[in-house]
């Protein structure tokens, strides 16, 4: 049996064991859901309130320019762009992930004008699978959206798709593809390729570049740490930037937004991407948020994120052995994101239950307790803790309560 | 000769003169570009500091249900709401303006289905332009944005058009448009509207539904003073919600967002127009920001708001007589928004020189210098002060420098 000595030793040599001071986290609380929500950098708080007391309430719209507020979509983009394998210029911060997506949808079916279908897995996020079938009932153009079991996508890319458009890691069992075999299995089939990096960015090392990615987006507020719908992202591989035809053609991707112009133009670059004004406050807590990132080795965070799955794992499944629990996510750690999902009949219950009991993950349905592991906060010990609390509310039935069976609004 | 006493005691008598201390005001500063950024209301720091601190670091993801994260855009869409004639579940609060117009034209031009023409006027706000056309061009269902001059839209409104798109007031002249007659026309003749209030919503009454508007979108950064980008909104006359058909079908449109359902069913009534994650900071900025509104009666605003600009105009040319300016608005009130604008040759220069001066108007090319007059926290010094630095800055040729002359990269 794992014991606790040992996790206290693992959190003594953790080279990352300092970023946990950069964050506040709740007294009591052990924090698994990094995934849905980040937790607050200590920099945030300092910077948000210069920006609205100084920049905004002293400076007004002078702070434009003065404080470089019309350039921040770009500096955030260039934050992001070493975390997931891209280069200065090939990211830009905007809008919302599904926005985001439906821009690269529109523009990328449109570079492959002569193919008509966009092919993903039935179990993409369902957001991502919205906005593709908003798409094609949009353009009227023929295109249809073919949605195939994971096992299937490789012998489904024929000569009929345009773009295949996946997440990263799956949100539901973590399961993690292999984006750089599957973009070259598209690009040998003449398709381009959409990732979602949603669930991966920022906890594990993402090669957009050398897996040779067309197209990307992402989540803000996630492993980024950026606050509550912070700011997402998009990613155009550099030799694709200036064929991109923006479907949302708003001012802050048109050439020049203050020459105030008649016709529409699009920017050189990645910037075309913009649309409308840059939500400010929103965009410097996640530029804030960005700044600890530079100090980071994304292959050290990998090797603790695997570190923690695998602990967690381990210390499930022998503390709640027969207690109903099955694992729902990869046994393997090269086909697993940073989280680990179980299935249990009351998932739901079983997660307020631990919740309540000061250990927060998520629920997803129909019956998976999911947790994230973010290696910049999380410690061996929360792991082993978070463990035994969930063996001890299945054990004795804690879950089985009329508050905790009865659903809330957001789950 | 208007002279400052008279001024003093027109603010004694001032009955919104008590809102100016609900706002952060930079000392020594004029501030007369409300209708770019408006100011930060006191309630902002104080609110986004307990969000961030509390609902974010301490509530983590619990506050999507406990601090009713989730249901924000259609709080703040319900406290816009009364400011422009609407009502609760009428307004919700999204992404930005241009990404809002997107939406909205979509699905107007679907419900328009048999007419293909989009008719706006040529000096309409730029960004919404673009995204009409950007709307045109991506659906190639043989759409036509047509732009007329202001004079000739009601010449325009024959069988073929689809959807009258006009904003409210003009942001160069602030030329203010009769909506109610604009929309009665169009609806003679078979087509919907979609008004942009931008520039007028916080500035004066708007009566969306006595007007009988189908739809609407603003910003919450300009008159309603939610913050530098704050989130937009859109407006959908109730009898039109369901038939909207959402282009940009992201999960917080959908019925059941957290079913994680893999096809996409709309949400009853507004709520649809929703796409990605709410960004609870900006969207908590606008919130606080919305909070003193239901102590303003419109009426009296719109009262201030005309004394303000015809005191403005009469200062101006009664001190700048001469000096090369020209008046750039409607001379009669009810032709007017809320902002005076003057031409001038050297327009960039010479509002940078009143922008050192320490009163901030701004400059719309290629020759316009504009001031926003904000009812809630100008005074009538205010603008007798203005008028005067800028009659000395003409008079003295204090524009005539080289850092004045030269462009900045946001004017």
């Amino acid at each position: 049996m794992i014991d606790r000595k040992q996790c206290e030793e693992l959190d003594r040599r953790d080279p990352l064991a300092g970023f946990r001071e950069r964050f506040l986290l709740p007294e009591g609380i052990i924090y698994l859901d990094g995934n849905s929500l980040g937790a607050l950098p200590k920099a945030v708080p300092a910077r948000l309130g210069a920006v609205v007391a100084r920049e905004w309430g002293e400076g007004l719209i002078r702070s434009w320019n003065a404080a470089q507020w019309i350039e921040l979509p770009q500096r955030v983009g260039d934050k992001i762009a070493p975390l997931i394998g891209a280069r200065a210029g090939e990211v830009v911060a905007a809008d919302s992930t599904s926005v985001n997506l439906f821009k690269l949808l529109c523009a990328g079916l449109e570079i492959a004008s002569s193919r008509r279908v966009i092919l993903s897995e039935r179990a993409n996020f369902p957001t991502d699978v919205y906005v593709a079938a908003g798409v094609r009932d949009l353009l009227r153009q023929g295109h249809e959206l073919r949605l195939v079991e994971r096992e299937g996508l490789l012998a489904a890319l024929d000569e009929s798709i345009a773009l295949l458009m996946l997440t990263q890691v799956d949100f539901r069992s973590g399961y993690r593809h292999d984006m750089a075999g599957l973009t070259a299995a598209a690009h040998r089939n003449g398709a381009l390729t959409l990732w979602d990096l949603s669930h991966s960015a920022g906890a594990m090392p993402v090669e957009l570049e050398s897996s040779g990615v067309d197209l990307a987006v992402g989540c803000g507020y996630k492993y980024l740490n950026g606050g509550p719908g912070a700011p997402a992202y998009l990613y155009v591989r550099r030799t694709l930037q200036d064929r991109i035809r923006p479907p949302l053609s708003g001012w802050m991707g048109h050439r020049e937004p203050f020459a105030f112009t008649t016709g529409y133009a699009p920017a050189k670059g990645i910037a075309r991407n913009l649309c409308g004004t840059p939500p400010v406050l929103a965009m410097a807590s996640l530029d804030a948020a960005l700044d600890l990132w530079s100090e980071v080795d994304m292959s050290v965070l990998r090797a603790k994120s695997v570190a923690l799955s695998e602990l967690l794992i381990a210390t499930v499944e022998e503390r709640c052995a027969g207690l109903g629990l099955a694992l729902a996510s990869p046994r393997e750690a090269e086909h697993r994101g940073s989280q680990v999902s179980f299935q249990h009949e009351q998932g739901y219950a079983v997660m307020q239950a631990l919740i309540a009991a000061g250990v927060i993950g998520d629920f997803r349905a129909p019956d998976l307790i999911r947790f994230g592991l973010t290696p910049l906060y999380l410690r061996y010990v929360d792991i082993y803790d978070a463990a035994l609390a969930l063996a001890e509310i299945l054990r004795e039935r804690h879950w089985n309560r009329p508050e905790y069976l009865r659903r809330a609004a957001v789950t």
